[in-house]
This record gives structure tokens, sequence and C-alpha cells, in this order.
């Protein structure tokens, strides 16, 4: 940084996509001048207009070639099943020395569909930033999105340092905490926290939509807090969900049949009035809620 | 009501168990004079210490068929399994006209362990205002706890009608909307409402405790709304909870059974790569969040 006007951490930041995560990195983005212009890129000229009008973008294009040309950071902020189709697409344009990052959910997706169409000379960098709500669209993002969270990299072994040292100070300037890990590591613990949760719920609100109609009603009318944080959970967005769990399916379905073994003991529990064993599960369930308040992601 | 002073709804009030519901009603009942005398009992002499030191208590006593004689209603806020044990107790000390209701989250039981052990000329309202935090203990409680939610009562076809609208406006007074439905309806509606959500709950964070350890640390660090929301649920009362499973069996059986299903449903869905088939069911389930919503019980 030079006197009282801080240098841009990149001059040009190109996002494709701008939903929850991608407009409101743009907010931070814009709010704090991390980047000397923005381009953005979206499917439908609507949602680009969206951004231009929020101010968000000095240039808005739907061609995804065109908006990664000459930019020195491109962060993929589309559903996971668009990774490929967009690799094949910005590579012709990408700048040498250019860095190529994301935001998704499954981090082994960019070594699969996305490093290999890159071109030598450019650094990708995989990126999750542990943060969302269950609203989408342009006008859903909110620049403390991301304060106080986590975001995760995952560089490959071969990873050029200093792009991962920039795309990490860019996070860091969203607020947040960085953490490096491993693909595999980051998704294993992610089908836990975050992919077995969202299809549980996407699951158990489904189940209450078919009941009877005059059960369902009441369903809805009376919905306690457990049901009421579900259906928040299950109006996440459709098709992100979608290619999460047919990306990072592997670790998905691993963690669900052991999630199943235990649902199914409590089952045979309470089938067979053992309420000492219902009440140690419990007892060292509620335990566990310290240690997730201990490590400040309340 | 006479005058600038309102008329008390009862004259003496007998709460027999002071956790977080019991103690949250005592004080509406102090704060907006509802009734002449409060009596409290509770297992344990510190819990009946602190009722009377928040001034919530006119008597405290660990004898429950003495706390409960004279009362003109005497409310149950215990876990469901002790439910019997006191009706028997209070049983003999009950004035004829004394109206017995209570709290709990299953509401069959009281006509199973409470209704065949009450005298003659004692009238029995089961109630359920449905609301709660994680959290237990009379210091716990709040009066603001109740506002804008539902309290069910399910009296038989044989209740008091005088004794049935006495309890109504009890938790009208704590601002609660009051709704009448069956026993066997209400076990219905709450096993999908609460008990399986809570059991899920319950479930998932067990499973995550039970990970490899390196896993597991990572799994509360990264903890994710999904997953947190989660961890709050299953910090719920150990005993409250082992108890509605044990009473409310059948409901909760018959609902896993469908959730299980559909779960299978959408593992299998994942196994296979079905995108359309996970997508059409997460766009169903977004579109139910507005019912939610519209239901008002957000």
């Amino acid at each position: 940084m030079t006197g009282s006007q801080p240098t841009p951490l990149f001059e040009r930041i190109t996002l494709i996509g701008t939903g929850l995560i991608g407009s409101s990195l743009a907010r931070v983005v814009r709010r704090d001048g991390l980047a000397g212009h923005i381009t953005v890129t979206a499917r439908s000229q609507a949602t680009l207009d969206t951004m231009t009008d929020l101010g968000l973008a000095d240039a808005a294009t739907l061609d995804a070639a065109e908006a990664a040309r000459n930019a020195d950071l491109v962060v993929l902020c589309t559903p996971l099943g668009a990774y490929e189709g967009i690799a094949r697409t910005i590579a012709p344009a990408l700048k040498p020395g250019a860095i190529v990052s994301d935001v998704g959910s499954c981090k082994n997706v960019m070594f699969t569909d996305v490093a290999p169409h890159l071109p030598s000379g450019v650094h990708m960098v995989p990126a999750h930033p542990v943060a969302g709500t269950e609203h989408s669209g342009p006008e859903a993002g909110f620049a403390e999105l991301f304060e106080g969270r986590w975001c995760i990299l995952t560089p490959g072994p071969d990873s050029n340092e200093d792009a991962v040292a920039r795309v990490a100070e860019l996070w860091r300037r969203c607020a947040m905490d960085v953490e490096i890990m491993t693909a595999d590591h980051h998704d294993q613990v992610l089908a836990i926290t975050s992919h077995l949760p969202h299809l549980i719920a996407y699951s158990i609100v489904g189940t209450a939509n078919d009941l009877e109609d005059d059960l369902k009603k009441e369903v809805f009318k009376f919905s306690a807090s457990g049901f009421r944080d579900f259906t928040r959970i299950a109006a996440s967005d459709p098709v992100m969900w979608r290619d999460i769990f047919l990306k990072n399916s592997d670790a998905v379905l691993d963690v669900l049949g052991r999630f199943t073994e235990d649902l199914t003991s409590l089952q045979r529990a309470i089938r067979r009035g053992e309420g000492d064993k219902l009440e140690d599960h419990f007892t060292r369930t509620r335990a566990i809620r310290r240690g997730v308040l201990d490590a400040k992601q309340e």
C-alpha cells in the first residue's frame, strides 16, 4: 500500500456468475477498492443489468471468454455443473499469469473439471468461502456475508504460492479466516457439516409435503422450531445443490450411510422403549453443542 | 374484570416442575397478576430456591401433594415420564373443581397416564404451548417465550367446557393463539414438525461425534449453517426428549418410516447421477418454505 489510497489487490477481477456469493464478493471488492476494474458475466442479460444498476460492474457481458480476457483474477461463482463448460470457454482467452479461482462447496471438481482445460502459465486456486443464506440472486448479496466465517483454500501440490497468497488475501479482506487443506479432506468435512444436513432437510420437507392434505395443512400451520429450521435449509438454491450432490457424491453417500446406521439405532431404541440408550445419546449430543460454540462459528 | 385491578384468572396456581416452560409461565402469571397465589414444586430444593429468589413463587415445596392442595389450577411442567407418578401423588390432595393441565409435547399421555388417577370432579385439560429454546432450567425462562406462537389444547369428549375456556384464556394472556384438536391429531402433527426433526438432529450430531478424530475436529471447526442448526436442536433437554420419543413412539416411528423412504430415494438419485430428479425435489421443497412463511410461524 502507498499513501492513503490502497493499491488494489488485483487490477482486473472477473466474476463468472453473480448470485448470492458472487454479488456479495463484488460488493466487498467495490466498497474497499480491492480491484481496479470489475467485469461480470452471467447467463442472463437481466442479471447483468441488475449488477450494473447496483453499481457493481464496470463491464458486463454475456460472453464468458470476453469477460475473462485480460483478467488478473477470474472467480467462478456458478453452480458446479457449469465449471467444465466455462473452463473450456475461457481457457483460450486467459492471459499468462492469470489466476482462476472459485467459491464452490465441492473442491475436487476444480481438479477434475477445470484444471485439465487451463493453459500452462495460468494458476488455479480452488476456494470455498463457507458462508451463505437460503436466498439466491444478485439482489440477495451483502458485503457482510463473509464476516467472521472460514474460507477454505485447497491448492494442489504444484500450485503457485504467490497466487495462493493473493487469493487468501482477497478473502481475508472480506473479513474471513483462511484455512488451507486438501480438496479431498475439504469434501469429506463439508459432506458432513453442510451437504448431509441439506439432503436431510430436503428430504423431511418433501416428506411433509406428501402427507394427506388435512395433516399437511396443520404441519405447516404448527411448524415448531425443528421443522421451521429445516424448511429454511430446504429453500436453498435447487440447481446449486443438485450439482453439489452430483459432484461430491462419493463423500455424501459415505456419510449418509453412517448417518442412516445411527438413525436406525435410535429407531430401534424407540421401538424397544430403551430410554437409557436414548438419554445417553441425547446427553452426548448436548455436550457437542458446546464444542461447536467453542469453535466460534456461532 | 372490575375497576383497574384485574381479577386473577385463578386464585391459586400450582406449577409442578419449573424448567424453561414452567418458569416462563410463572413469569407471565406474576407480571400480569393472572393468579392470586403461585405455588411451585420440583424435585430439587435448589430449583425451588431459584424460583423463590426470582420472585416467582409465593410458596415452594418438595411435596407435590402439598403443593397441589387447594389449587384451582395445577400445571404439569415436567418431562412426560413423570406424569403418572405425579398424578398418583397429587390425586388425593386435589380439591373438587380443580383443573389439571400440562405443557407436554405429546398429548395422549394425559389420557393414558394421568386421567385414570384423577378423582371425579377434577377437570383435565391437556395443553401444549408450542414454544421453546434449547436451554433448560428456571433461569432459562422468559415471559416473551410464548408470544405469537400456538397453544394447542386437546380436551377429551367429556371435558368440562368452562375448564377448557379458562385454560385457553390463560394461554391467550401469554399472547398465544389457541387451537383445539384431538390428542391423536396433535401427536401426529408434532411427530412431523418437532419430534422427527429432533431425532434427526440428535442422530447426525452423534454421527459427527463418532468420526475419526482429525475429521471430527474439522467438522466442528468448519460447521456450516446446516450442521450448526442441527447442533442447536440436538442440545435440547435429554430427559424431556427421551420421554417424548417413548410416549409418542407410534407416531414418531410412522413418520420416521416415511422419511427414511424419501431419503433412500434421494440417495438412489445421487448414486445414479439423476440430476433432474434432485432438482425437481429441491424446487418443490423451496416452494414449501413459502407455505411456512405464509402460515406466519417465522
